[in-house]
């Protein structure tokens, strides 16, 4: 069965209700998914999953420090997530506030690991962004992305 | 006296409108400013120029291909505009939509000139991105971008 | 049959010759492949490819005009391409000189458009750069990519 | 008297190297430099200078996660650096591995804190990038940048 984690960091709790909406995405399409704060999880965790979708809160146009030193422990399981696939979303708090940035600062990551990632031609094109807390827009686009990504894992099965 | 030139391209007017609310940012600092559509000027131009602020609307991520082959044209003056200022900005169809990705390849190209460019701690952080026609947060921040570019021309003087 | 479309823009024959070995790579996997200058395709030709791989040779940090030109009318067709595998190279005159960016540029448009891309977790990261001609190690990258698409494409089936 | 921060944050070394070489470019142009590597500074220290220059090695695309954390925090002051000049630099392993998006991470929060960035028209337009330890190339383009970093806030004054 497909497997998909939902990883974030959130302050302000907006990133963590984008995340457990993506999480109900994911179960619509009848994967297995968990939704983790990424301090309760360890970066061995990440061997276990087809799918893996990051969220940051912007700050200062990329990921939170406290994702990028997950991302770059990530370093020791180097070559071995080649192939899984990826997604990324993110909170902010402006319009033009860098959060477009922050989504592709972790779609690089990701690229970067050898991983497949998938753009949304018709909603928010690099991942989900929230103004704030999430309105009813960002909720259809967060629960797409959980759906759109179980989707893909299973297309490459 | 500082002579500064906001360049777009528009098709829907959107991009236009911007372009004409920064110039008026621009003239309350009491700068000179052209405001020229990009079918409207010769390359040439750029020479006499301060500060050039650079509007595109947002096409697959980046700027629209009318200004990529303005800016492509513009290497024959390549290392002439060196430390002259720049600003940029975007109108898209949607939030996450590209917006930022377009204001960065245009700021992207004016690194590439050697010019200077100032980020905005307080608004839209690298430029105006307008969602759909500009409201009246955009238009503060068009004003805004007018006369921040224009202060750090003198500044520079 | 997969089929693959490696697509470029070219002035001194770098980007070229680097869709030349892209296609060599292609072809490896027994898939098909048609390597086309954007001057001698159609948009309209994008339908028929099931992977396409994109290069631009480095100007001013994004993709050439002519590139950009192609893909701003690619927007006839926005949301056909959903799901087609993309990829990106790029040659340029230095280290440091756009190149990354000119790759993620042509990236940024195909999740616009929907597309699957990949990275390369022990290469360049994000597509391959040739600084000047193609050397041993530009070769190796460019047909490692071709194969690459091809797998992912087949893997998509 | 001018007074330029060389901020960076090394585990081989390079990076390091490339700080002190910067610091060099600042010095003969007759302004006061201090070299630190982030562990050894408080965020507090960032209101003291006219200028700041912050490397990173190239990990995962972005800068490091002790340089982000460093950025993270520097929101407390958010505001207060508007109009100081920024510069960014970045080593790396390969060619086409992260270094110019990693260098643009840095430029984007520079930017969101509203400071005043230059490219350079002639060597890495970005910042400069080495490939494993600094070569004559690479220690010619940091030093440049220290130069170059130091003229613009004289010329800011």
């Amino acid at each position: 069965m497909a497997k998909v984690l939902v990883l974030y960091y959130s302050r302000t709790g907006n990133t963590k209700k984008m995340a457990e909406l993506i999480g109900e995405g994911v179960k619509k399409e009848s994967a297995d998914v968990d939704v983790k704060d990424v301090k309760e999880i360890k970066v061995e965790a990440l061997l276990n999953y087809d799918g893996i979708i990051i969220g940051s809160p912007t700050y200062y146009g990329t990921l939170a420090a406290e994702i990028k030193k997950f991302l770059d422990e990530s370093v020791k399981f180097h070559g071995q997530l080649e192939g899984k696939v990826g997604g990324a979303f993110s909170s902010s708090a402006n319009i033009g506030g860098g959060n477009e940035t922050t989504i592709l600062s972790i779609i690089e990551a990701m690229l970067i690991h050898g991983m497949v990632v998938q753009g949304n031609s018709s909603g928010d094109h690099y991942g989900p962004v929230s103004i704030g807390a999430p309105d009813d827009r960002v909720k259809k686009q967060c629960r797409e992305l959980g759906s759109r990504i179980a989707r893909l894992v299973k297309r490459l099965g």
